[in-house]
């Protein structure tokens, strides 16, 4: 596998552009378009929450029918709580695109961040959408990824290309982070472009297993937000032969190129969580079930507790243990050792002598790994999320001005 | 109902004291003894965490036995995570109090509190109890509400009258916070003590049902910890009737005296998180469910992002009816009215113009109420918290040194 040195439209087929349309703020890109030049097979994941935005019960639609050929993404208004006009103005985001495009509107995912509950600002936004559309290109990637960016410091994007069936296939993706970020799709957009040919089955279940072990892994504030999405569009230009079999060697070559680029953007949004100073990275090893390691791993990272150890350099790792306690799954605590980096801190539950200044490196780290050996089977999972800092609070205690 | 000045000693027949045992600091109480001057039925809960305290096991097996005669906690350490030899010293714990009481360690309850994972300092432990034991005084309730203390920056105690069947019945109660804390025993330590004449299985029913609306509804940061539990001693000197239906007069009488109690402890107790400028009330009204109602409510109490909202006096609802969204529970968002103290801030789901001074004002009360009318049924529920701010971040960067 070669890593691209792209996002979006690295795969064969593909435009994006990023604008400035003034959404929240002025002169700051705001505003992305992605377009297929062809009809592509679309997979999505949306949401859980109760509370969806406009966008999501737009977009939903659009991917339940499996196709798409373009998306409209704004940042600065989540167009969320807007009722019946802001279910409206999604749909015309989607016409306005379709107009310019000459596509349909029901082939245009529609995806928005930002301030929850304010109208859209349509004729910005429309405006925006055209302005975009008319400057599509291939080297419009870098700015649709800064364009989809809130609180992010740093756009999010990678490309990387593999030989599936003899054939170079490349898969795009760019994201964005940064607070409501927690497991089963936070506050984050996912869109990612694929040259592969592959069947909707197919897609779907890549895109789905992907997800679990990537987005649905990191935890910026156990804020699960109005209008995550993830969406994958495949045109097929690569010419490889139609994947249609998850039992294929083809499938898996195209899966495990997926979760790669899929780990690296999750990996990315964590360590870019708001007012984070340190990514963490928590592996749960020798697991009981699956269910216990996702769960351990996922409580750990989403714990307030550990997270400000971590950011103070504390190996407090009685916090660590205490966050598996309460993740609602089955285990002996006698039995687990716990280790920062390289540093053993826990034996069988218990404290052992440790290096207090080499554990404190490993709290200094950009990447602080907290690995716990449960020696109770042979399941594993690894959950990323970051230090809660004084800037989280910051920047969350006046986020609508 | 009367409200008295006075706390766990306020019912018949009970004793305590607090005293500086240098557990973890010099110079501060951190050790609390209250004796039963005669047998008591004791009933307790206990937390939910998969990590147990060696406190907590042993505690369960005296409160098995639905009796007990004393108390015996500390702050500064947790006994938690300590292996078979934390075993040991809780129970160490429980014979020395025992042997200066004249009592038997199977009546006593131990309780701790403090850092995770480092051995008790057995005989600075043993001597504290000793010296406890030796200053038992009616009027030692409030030194011991001091020294279980640990970052709580006021006591909590409490002590109300009531006439039950005729007669004054009193109940007194001392509980600490203030990290850790979340719903279904967070890490917190509350001592109940009356002079009511109970059964057990009266006495359990009521205790289970009020820690339910009152310690089960406050979250300070999500933490679920592994010592909690909450004790209520019945010692029937003050002379009504037996209690022992839960359909009768006298069974409701005592049970809203002890919601009382306990209600206000846990306020105290949310009011008093770690770093908190604000107490939160979240009150749920017309859910469809009692378990929408409650999930709701902790759900906003529990959500980051509406805690630094309310730090930063932001009106900021969307978050608010995010975190309904994703509370785990069925309801229709587009049926919600949100207001923020008199402010009515959202009307069906939707935003609504409202003045942002006033808002601003609300928010800048001690007590900052969010009431959601989810206008779906009858159920209603209240929940608990505080604001996230950077002092939290302070006190738990650093909480070991």
């Amino acid at each position: 596998m070669q890593v691209l040195n792209q996002g979006i439209t690295a795969p064969l087929g593909f435009l994006a552009q990023g604008v400035a349309a003034a959404i929240k703020k002025p002169d700051r890109e705001d505003l992305a378009v992605i377009l297929a030049a062809r009809e592509c097979k679309a997979e999505a994941v949306f949401t859980t929450n109760r509370v969806q935005a406009a966008c999501v019960k737009y977009s939903k639609e659009v991917a339940a029918r499996g196709a798409a050929r373009a998306v409209v993404v704004n940042s600065g208004n989540a167009n969320a709580c807007t009722g019946l006009q802001g279910e409206v103005d999604a749909r015309v985001m989607a016409q306005t695109a379709a107009e310019v495009l000459h596509i349909d509107a029901e082939e245009v995912i529609v995806a928005s961040t930002g301030v929850i509950g304010v109208p859209m600002p349509m004729e910005r936004v429309q405006a925006g959408i055209k302005e975009a559309c008319r400057g599509l290109s291939v080297g419009g990637g870098h700015s649709a990824a800064r364009a989809i960016m809130t609180t992010d410091t740093v756009p999010k994007e990678i490309a990387v290309q593999v030989r599936i069936d003899g054939k170079p296939v490349r898969i795009g993706a760019m994201a964005k982070g940064s607070g409501m970020i927690h497991p089963n799709m936070a506050t984050m957009l996912g869109f990612i472009t694929t040259d592969v040919n592959i069947s909707n089955e197919c897609l779907g279940q890549a895109l789905r297993d992907s997800v679990d072990i990537s987005y649905n892994m990191i935890s910026v504030d156990r804020d699960t937000s109005t209008n995550d999405m993830v969406v994958v569009l495949a045109n097929g230009l690569a010419g490889n032969s139609l994947i249609d079999n998850i039992s294929s060697r083809s499938y898996r070559d195209f899966k495990a190129a997926l979760d790669y680029v899929n780990v690296e953007l999750a990996r990315s949004i964590a360590g870019d969580g708001e007012g984070a100073t340190r990514l963490i990275q928590v592996e749960i090893v020798n697991a009981g079930s699956q269910h216990a390691a996702r769960q351990i791993a996922r409580s750990i990272t989403g714990s307030n507790l550990t997270k400000a150890a971590v950011f103070g350099q504390d190996a407090n790792w009685g916090r660590i243990i205490c966050a598996a306690g309460y993740a609602g799954a089955e285990f002996d605590p006698n039995l687990v050792d716990i280790y920062l980096g390289e540093v053993q801190v826990a034996s069988n539950g218990m404290g052992v002598d440790f290096d207090e200044e080499k554990a404190r490196q490993t709290l200094q780290q950009d990447t602080v790994c907290i690995r716990l050996d449960m020696k109770q089977g042979t399941c594993a999972a690894t959950a990323w999320g970051c230090d809660l800092t004084h800037d989280y609070i910051n920047i969350n205690a006046s986020y609508r001005t």
